[in-house]
Order: structure tokens, then sequence, then C-alpha cells
């Protein structure tokens, strides 16, 4: 674990359950959806037409986060991101999100108030509140977040309704986060914006709902690699895929990395997963909200099945981000 | 770990994460609050009046539990237990619960097809489905649980309502997991009702919504040690409690245990946890339903402030559970 705050010696140990709880949750100001925060048995949240969107997700030490790597604050904000952009994805509006922090007895108490001010700042940028969580030990730092979001009348966009005939966009960044990743790997902290990038992705919240309201047939979090969500939708839906890769955007920065260090721009845009885009399908061009850029197109089902093609053909490089393999 | 079915070599990370997942989540029956089960980016589920109370704990192997003293099947329960007594706890009705896995790679396949089906047991005992989740690896099992309830009009009961001259009453058991937990410590097995307390605690999530309906003014979940967490319910409402001993029911078998093992069989009622009972405090004798036994009074707070005592006076034994001390 990466040096405090000099000065700042007290562990989680030091402070017991109770005392870091509390420090986690003073003082903060909630929006209105939070009906009933921090403090009691659970927490009471606005889910105004009578359904509740809700994603977990569980990040690990040394897995999904190094502290070598990351500030605490990124942890955090990235741990309340991947799970809000889950909510996104339904075209839902998020309302809150609950967490649950393990950690061995001897952390510094400040890489938990970093951990958590790096919560609140995204749960912020979301207009949401950190509404509950639970706090306990554990060999290694494990964070778990649920997300909770509302539809406000809106039908769910699940990844099941594409159709041939639609078109496939984007909405957000991609490839970013692998180029982070691989400037950090080589040893290096810059550029600046694309370890930011990996650090702590921004997922575009807003343009969960507004593809929901502009008709998308499906939709999905961006968070193993295009092709591999996009491999989801098409399964799901019973359709093809394939995406143009002169529709889909390389930014310069990703080339610059790529000319530095060495690797594949395209292969980070298509493959690399934590960017926490979303992608969906609208029955046509013309259903494409602002913001969203048409990246290629659904048709009927190979011969074979469902499948994800890249200008017509098999996508060569490896397929995407799976635990445990 | 200790050994599973025979034969049963595959471990997850031979199946991978979606393998896993599917295994999981394939051929389950959900009831009529999951409007959009698991295999999406996330869940919908009913949140009847426009609100929904949510709760989060995570459990650490060899914090919380123990694969030698535990089967993988009481684990999953116990998680899910844990966290739908918390939304019993403000008097609400569960509507789903998602679940978060970290395991090794090695952990064999047929582990985790138990502890779910120990989770599904328990889901379906509170009528309610595993409606999301995310598996991952770590280096340690951890397992976090998000319970989601609605609470169909009823105001939600927090821990803070307690007045001067309310009853203080318990509707589950007491004792009864510390008394098992003791029992495995010395390396025994038997009586099993105990040790299956202490192993798979069925919280009494009726008693919730029934109290909240009866006009209970605070409640919380029995999950520190009825002393700790009526301190809670003092501290959160400015007053004192007083527990009377004549009225808290020590069961024979916690006697026989005691009798058996040495130890302190009240001391298990008072200070001992994880039995998830629900206590909560009514206006009057009058006011407490069927099944609640009262077993104290709300005061007002001691000059030194908010307090619990026993039969009037300082209890002298340990606290409570707290993490990290």
């Amino acid at each position: 674990m990466r040096p405090d705050t000099p000065g700042e010696q007290e562990t989680v140990a030091d402070l017991g359950e109770f005392g870091v709880i509390g420090r986690l949750t003073a003082g903060r100001a909630h929006p209105a959806a939070t009906l009933l925060g921090p403090g009691d048995d659970a927490a009471v949240v606005s889910a105004a037409d009578g359904r509740v969107v809700a994603s977990t997700d569980v990040l690990v030490e040394g897995v999904h986060f190094r502290f070598d790597w990351s500030d605490p604050e990124h942890v955090g904000h990235k741990a309340v991101a991947v799970n809000l952009a889950d909510v996104a994805a339904m075209g839902a509006v998020p309302t809150g999100v609950l967490v649950g922090i393990a950690c061995p007895p001897t952390t510094r108490a400040s890489v938990l108030d970093r951990i958590t001010a790096g919560m609140w700042q995204e749960a912020n940028r979301a207009k949401v509140g950190v509404v509950g969580g639970d706090m306990t030990s554990a060999p290694t730092v494990v964070i778990s977040v649920t997300a909770l979001g509302e539809l406000r009348g809106r039908d769910p966009v699940t990844r099941s309704g594409a159709r041939p005939g639609d078109v496939v966009a984007i909405a957000g960044r991609l490839g970013w986060s692998a180029a982070g990743l691989a400037v950090l790997k080589r040893g290096f902290r810059s550029p600046v914006n694309v370890v930011a990038a990996h650090r702590a992705p921004e997922p575009p919240y807003a343009a969960g709902p507004q593809a929901a309201d502009a008709g998308a047939t499906a939709m999905v979090d961006v968070s193993d690699g295009l092709l591999a969500d996009l491999g989801h939708v098409a399964t799901a839906s019973g359709v093809s895929v394939d995406v143009r890769t002169d529709l889909v955007e390389v930014h310069q920065r990703l080339l610059d990395v790529a000319s530095a260090l060495g690797g594949d721009p395209r292969g980070w845009v298509l493959t690399g997963g934590e960017d926490h885009a979303l992608a969906a399908t609208f029955p046509g061009p013309q259903a494409v909200p602002d913001g969203w850029r048409v990246v290629g197109t659904v048709g009927r089902p190979a011969a074979s099945g469902p499948a994800v093609t890249v200008d017509g053909a098999p996508y060569a490089g490896p397929a995407g981000w799976q635990h445990w393999r």
C-alpha cells in the first residue's frame, strides 16, 4: 500500500468498525433521491415509478487495481463508476450506491478516507449519494459496490432487443483505459489523461437514458472490450454485429502512446476493457442521438450462430477480458 | 477449503467467469418481484410505492465463516440471511438480493454451486430471487450481498424513534449462534440445532413489517448482540434502555450446552451476535404483536447520556462483536 499523509498513522483497527463508518459517512450532503442515508440497518432510496434497477460489482486489490498504479481516490472512483455505468446501460438514472469495503486491520484510516473521497466524488458526478455501507477485515482490500437507479417510466433497455438493420453506436471513450494500462505496465505515469482514463474512468451516465428515449433497441456497458460486449448483445439478441474500422475513432493520443511504447491502438479500441463507454443499437442512423457515434451495423446471425465481425471478417486479436482465464 | 463431491474436480478457472455465472443463474424460478433477473447489465426489481430499501454486507472467509465449520451451503445461506434481516428491520418486505463472490481461481466449481444453492434456499424462504451478481478472483473467499425490499406504504422504522415509556421486545432467537460457535470452537458438531443456528441463522423476516404495522417506534437487527444493538437504538433515539433478565428467555438447550462445555448462557443471549433476531420498541405492552416477547423498557437518558443497562445496572460482561478490535 502506498505511503499516506505524514503523521497520519491511525489504522482502521485503532478506530474500530463504528469509528471508521462514522468518518466515512459524517457530514456528507445527499441529493433528493436519498430518502434515508447511512446509519440505520438499511437505506431508503427513490424508485419513482415503482421499479429499481440494481447492479453489483466486486473489485479486488491485485486483480482490478494496484495501489502502486492507482491512488486510493482512483480506486474508490472506479468502483463506483463501473457500477453506475451498468445502471446507465439499462437506460436508468442513478439514484444511489451502497459500498462494502473489506481491508486488513493494518490499513491506515487515511487510505479508507481517500477511497471513500473518490467514491463520493464520482457519486456526486452522477448526482447520487453513498447511501449505505459495510466495513470489515480481510487479508486483501476488496471493494463491492451496488448501484441503484430508476427508470422514470422508461422500458429497461436490455441486451436482447437488437434487430437486423439496426445500427451500432457508442457513447464515451474506447481504448483509453487499455492505453493507460500499457503506460503503467511500462513504468511510466504519463500522458496524464491516458493514465487517468485507466485509473478513474468517467462513464457517460446521461447517455443511457438519452439512448432509451431515442429508441435504443439494446444497450450494454463496455467493460470487457467493445467486441466482447457486443458479443453479449449478439448472443442475447440472436443477431450478428459488424464493426467497421473506418467508423471507429482511434484518438491521436492513443496513436502517440502506441508509437512511443509499442502496442496496437486499434486493438485497444476494439478489445480494451474498463473504459465503461456505452454501446447501443438503434433502429437506424436517424435515431442515433447527439453525442453517440455509429460504429457498425446489425445483421442476421451467421450460419454458425450469432457473431461479431470486424469489416465483415472474424477479428484475429484477443477477444477481451475474462476473470480466471 | 473442505473436500467436495468426489469426481467433481472442475475449478472456476476451468469454467471461466461466464461459465460460472451461467451455472449459478440458469434454470432458477423467480418470484413476481423480479422484473428482470440475472444476465443483463443490471436487474430490475419491484419497489411498489416508489421507494427501495437497500442494505449491503460483506462476509470474509476466516473472519465471518470457516469452511471447516460451515458447509458452502451454510455460508451462502448466512450471507443472504444477514442482509435480508437488515431489510426486515426497517419494516420492509424483501424483494431481491444481489450477490458478489470473489474466490481463488482454484476454487472448485462445485463449492460455488453449493454456496449459491444455500443463497437460493434462504432467498426462497424470504420469497425473493437472486436477481444479479458478479464473480471474480481473489486470494480469499469474499461474499458481498445486497438485499432490496419495499415498504408498501409503511414508514421505515429507524433506530431513532424510541421514546421513554416504550417497551422493548424481541422476535426470533437470541444466544443460539453464540452457543453454536462455542460448540464448534470445542471441536464438536452437536447439538445439531445449536450448531445449525450458528451456521445458517433463520431471521424472522415477516416480523419486521408486522412490527411496523403494530406501530413499532424503533427497530434493529440483532447482529452484534442484543445489548450492543440496543445501544445503537439508545444512542440514535437519545434514550436509555433497560433489559430485565427475568424477561429474557434462556432456552434449556443453551443451558445444556453451557453445563456440558462451560460458558455463560445468559451472556450468549445478551451479547452473542449473529442470531439476526429483531429488536423493536413499541409504545406499550398492548402494542406488542404476537410472536414478539417483551424484554425491557425505554427510559430517559442517564446523566452521562444514552445507555443500556441490565436490571438497572451497567452490564459487566463484554459488549458485543466489533471488527478489527
